[in-house]
């Protein structure tokens, strides 16, 4: 069996109704593609609204959970990874992803985006201003900035090299 | 959508015929329940064996893998959870599963099965025997022993009250 | 400069008197050789015990915390190193240590030395039966058995080609 | 036994012949001081002018390593930490750190900057232009940015309350 592309969508825990919103069309856009959403797992903000988004277009959701229970799970996750390990999760969450798409967030997204670019894998930016810090990766090609969930898909399918 | 129950299924890298083969039943009994196989995602041993029977019969494999890329992991997990942290994995191993299954390993399989008591999680040996070292977790109902992948099944189910 | 040995000291967070005893002489006998203790962090069992005997001898002890804070940390650990990360943890204790000594203790202590054997660190049990689970890595010499805390030492100093 | 304040340097494992000036002479205030310096272990660019300052003035050294040996590590550190876990990591780099100092460096300073930011650690930026994505942090006094070792000396006594 062919493995799913996994995209791992990360945001902050605390959303804007139109972050949510697009996180939440993101989610769905991704499953509608039969692809795996990861995400930090946790039932808020981004992630609770892209779990959801994928969840209910009948879509394979994984969250990694910082917590050792099932106290903070989204209930849109069905796969909930337990790694009791706080903050240190995050390097799971973007190494476990091909592509990651990070959604507007605080100092926990951008620390995502940051251990995504050191392992070399391809960060998408949704709708998201971090400013110059990381331009020699968007120099190089690693760092993206993409305005709509749909552009992301668009940008995904070119960077995986997937024809319709 | 009701999360499915997640078996987390630990085992030697290296294995027998015999124990292999019954990974591999064990992993088509669980995938026949509707239930999610765990394990530690590489293509040896107990960890392949238990993957192959399990993704055979359709069932969803979650491979929890120590390192940070796909070169070790098994062809038949679906969704591989690349930790990039060793050993320190076995930890994640444990407390995403529902309940445990140990089949026949070595240290690395014996640290699951003690930090899977340590973190109340049931754990089930199959036809394998660690003599009296964790005595009073058997006593405290928390470990249990049984011979066969069917006997597994049926005491999961009791653990898990799930009736026919 | 060169750097000094580090012995990790495993055992219970609860300890019987005279575990508890062994535990600080060993400790001590730790800081009279001028080597670095090294600990689960806590002030609990065999962990206080230990450090308590190397700090009050002037040696340095370092504690590997599962937490991420000092709540629970011995007052004896000098250099409290915080994971948040529970029992995934107990993966670095043993990596980081340049022999492991087991003393009595349960799932958490057995998965010590289970993480340690895998990891190819000399093992030394002091008073702890654990049955014949880990008899293959006695035959390879990897694992041993000693009685007191100053056939510990002695074994350390043969392990590590240490003359007087 | 009171405990010494651990202050961790984090920076590239490129530094530039400034940058790395800047961060040897940091260790060698750092361990004037009484301090403990901790950083991320490797014999690379801040890591390893730090460590050296520090070790040269007598001071202890710890370093919390991404490896499970010690072939990457600097002979500057003293303490060496095998966590095993790659990026994971930096997670603990900073929550062991009583104060974190960034020198500059790449994607993964910022991913620490980022996590000691997300764990209130109070962070110095020491001569390094991130640009104004923390500036939340900045305003609630958590985030400082400072010119010269001597400056992120003084800033660190003022933060802990420590007087001459």
């Amino acid at each position: 069996m062919k493995r799913p592309l996994i995209v791992g969508v990360m945001g902050g825990g605390k959303a804007s109704p139109e972050d949510a919103d697009a996180a939440y069309r993101l989610g769905q856009l991704i499953a509608n593609q039969g692809w795996v959403l990861l995400n930090g797992g946790r039932s808020a903000g981004i992630m609770e609204a892209s779990a959801k988004g994928a969840q209910e277009q009948g879509g394979l959701t994984v969250g990694i959970l910082p917590d050792d229970n099932y106290d903070m799970a989204s209930a849109y996750v069905t796969i909930p990874v337990l790694t009791g390990m706080g903050s240190a999760r995050n390097s799971i969450n973007v190494l476990s992803s091909h592509v990651v798409v990070a959604c507007p967030g605080g100092s926990g997204t951008i620390s995502e985006i940051a251990l995504g670019l050191k392992n070399n894998r391809p960060v998408i930016l949704m709708n998201f201003d971090i400013g110059k810090i990381f331009e020699n990766y968007r120099k190089q090609g690693v760092l993206h900035y993409e305005k709509t969930p749909e552009d992301v898909i668009e940008k995904i399918k070119k960077l995986r090299q997937i024809k319709e």
